[in-house]
């Protein structure tokens, strides 16, 4: 079997004029999900791809020979365009994995798959997040005990306005108080989908082991597994499977 | 209790340049669809629009006073524009009930509900459908018996690609051998949606009995019953529910 | 409109052999709860039943004439007769509302109408617990501010074992770490089923208005909205809806 | 990788008492299954059990040591012992894949997984069934056309009072008129379900190429992922990820 083709979209801007971002992610979060994918031993064709680039690097020759799309996006969200999310959301549903991290719940691509408005509460205050697996044979749960802890994170609450999961894999408890759905499959298509809440740009959350193992499991989950380019498809009457008159006007 | 605000939205093209359409809806589909439901004996408070008029006759002060809103349209739905098909995405996510009718799977309003392509097959040669009942005792079948006949219609057929729905209460039977998904309903954020398959213009099947009771039915169940105004809300730490310290940066 | 038809099930075993119950629940948590109903001005007709009564007070003439059933038990769930389990299981799915009150994710109903273990992590120690409202237009939360606090109560956690709900109404945080689906809504044939997560007997759950609130609602939610007596239906071959020859052995 | 386990279980009594269903399946149902997976290139290590063994030959080490498990049954569903079924159900739920063919949509397995009473309409009459495709990219169709014919077989039709299938696979037409959802998909626990309507006895539908397609693609998308042993799991406070003091009773 060939490797999968991963691609890691990152809006990529913060790393550019935020001191502690940088500091965190000097090559930028893309760069550093992909140095640690390859260092947990994963077996994927990573490439990876910023806005600034032409097409927001997601050209039609790149998505068709990618099979699972991470995206990181969080000030720029509306310096994606349009018929670019378009393009990626009618990628998806014929197939392509997508895995949203983080603020991505914000992102087009994200919104327009969902179909609701995606709102949350959140706070920044560095406060203690733990996810709960809430189903610990699920392939996205694989070498994960019965939670993991991120020490010192934003908050994300509920109500989070999304569709029901087809799948609970997290809910996250705060120490603020709060709880949150953080890992959530849906089917839209043919494309799987992943939402996964840690990963904030001032915290060193993807230098966390357990959260690159979350994001290389969704990865596995989330690869194609057959392509259904969909269309509005006319049948003609003399094609009709059982024998029919022509009865309209 | 005051009276459900039923609003019937149809983008009124074909009666006014198709002479077939014409004589089966003189005053428009809306206009029959209205006109039918008072003679049932229902007790909403009805009004129209269409898509001519300013804003399509869907303002803001038109959506907020409007509890079920019925769709219509075929030809012009790129004619709606973006910016009104996202309010009214807003406001079914709020709690207003959307009933899509018939080619109304392919309106900028539903597929943003949906989020997928929507696409489906189609043929048109006046053929028998057959609308069985899923589930019985669902609201929306009420009055109607174990399956619902039209003598002559246009086929839609399956792939249907919709997210699974939350409730299937009809699939359809067709002479020339399909199969579709034919009465969905789905949640999103506040607001119930109900897909209807029958209503093609060329045929009169907005003068037929069970339809409207269907209709009817379905105003009733996707009566909004509580708002939420979602938004993104900051949570401040001193508002934690729990007392943290700020540990951001 | 006539009166909803509510009956409260209680086992009534706790009440009788532990003092501490019994001074919370001097008359049985069942009559607690009526008489909250009751007072926070419910228009309902309310019956009791317990499982020292011949049926445990579950004949057919009484589940025939019960809209709404409300199930506490803990640690009686065995002496339920399967017979009568599986009788009340049948009701809830041609129409009859169904809510599960905290132990009772372990009754034979709940679990039979689930399908899966329903298993959970628990822990007493007297810990504060949230519950977050995840749909704030639901009719459940209706009167409910964004979450619902319970002073002093015992733990359930995840993984809670059970088929993804169709709506997700209530998330628990806990003070010792834990997470929980504390308010989950399912259709299952006709019936509408919500577990609700509050009501350990060892805790005054049941004296907190905020909890009676989601109640009442949830009783209004499951209120039938027609009645399904499925069954296994034969249809003779001349009875078929198109003209079809028996080519059958 | 080692090879799926699959188990391939067969009440084996038609093949025993009626001379049409013995001559087109002399070995009986379940051996022609094996042998037309093994012909179709399968790499899978299949065995076969029937209602007479004992326990059914659904011992604790048999089911072990099975990854998917296949079931028909007709007209011996009672004879499986209660105890046997819901160590089959409890199996499933850890992870291990189930198909129901055909009439085993009234075993007690399927029936105790689903929570429904699995009622539908049924006629015999050797009539055309065509099983239209609803995702065509979903590994279960893989190799399938659009659509799937049978020309002679049992009608089964809605309403199918089944809970709200996680994917819609398959949605069936028939000659006389009738729908009926054919090939289901469903999570439960750690499990995956798939229910597949061809199979009846009196018809050499397991000679069928395309059928068997379809099952051997159910098998490999219903291997399990990984295992899930639920269990009512105490948290003593001292356990407590966050530090809590006692206030219980």
């Amino acid at each position: 079997m060939s490797k999968l083709r991963v691609l890691i979209w990152n809006e990529f801007v913060h790393e550019n004029i935020h001191e502690k971002v940088k500091s965190i992610y000097p090559q930028g979060i893309h760069e550093k999900i992909k140095t640690e994918l390859i260092s947990c031993g994963s077996d994927f064709q990573i490439s990876t791809a910023t806005l600034e680039e032409p097409d927001h690097g997601l050209t039609d020759a790149v998505l068709s020979e990618t099979d699972v799309l991470i995206w990181w996006g969080h000030m720029a969200h509306n310096k994606v365009e349009d018929t670019i999310a378009k393009k990626v959301q009618s990628r998806v549903l014929q197939g392509m994995g997508f895995i949203a991290l983080h603020s991505a719940h914000f992102s087009k691509v994200f919104k327009l798959l969902m179909g609701t408005t995606c709102d949350l509460k959140y706070r920044e205050a560095g406060e203690k997040e733990r996810l709960w697996v809430c189903n610990p044979g699920h392939p996205i749960t694989e070498g994960i005990d019965d939670c993991l802890e991120i020490d010192s994170t934003e908050m994300y609450g509920e109500p989070f306005d999304i569709p029901p999961p087809d799948e609970q894999v997290f809910i996250s408890w705060f120490e603020g108080g709060e709880v949150f759905r953080s890992g959530n499959c849906w089917r839209r298509g043919n494309g799987k989908i992943f939402y996964f809440r840690p990963g904030h740009e001032t915290y060193p959350i993807f230098h966390n082991k357990a959260v690159i193992q979350v994001i290389y499991n969704a990865i596995k989950w989330a690869a194609p597994q057959g392509l259904w380019l969909s269309s509005l498809a006319h049948v003609p009457v003399n094609q009709a499977r059982e024998k029919i008159e022509d009865r309209g006007d």
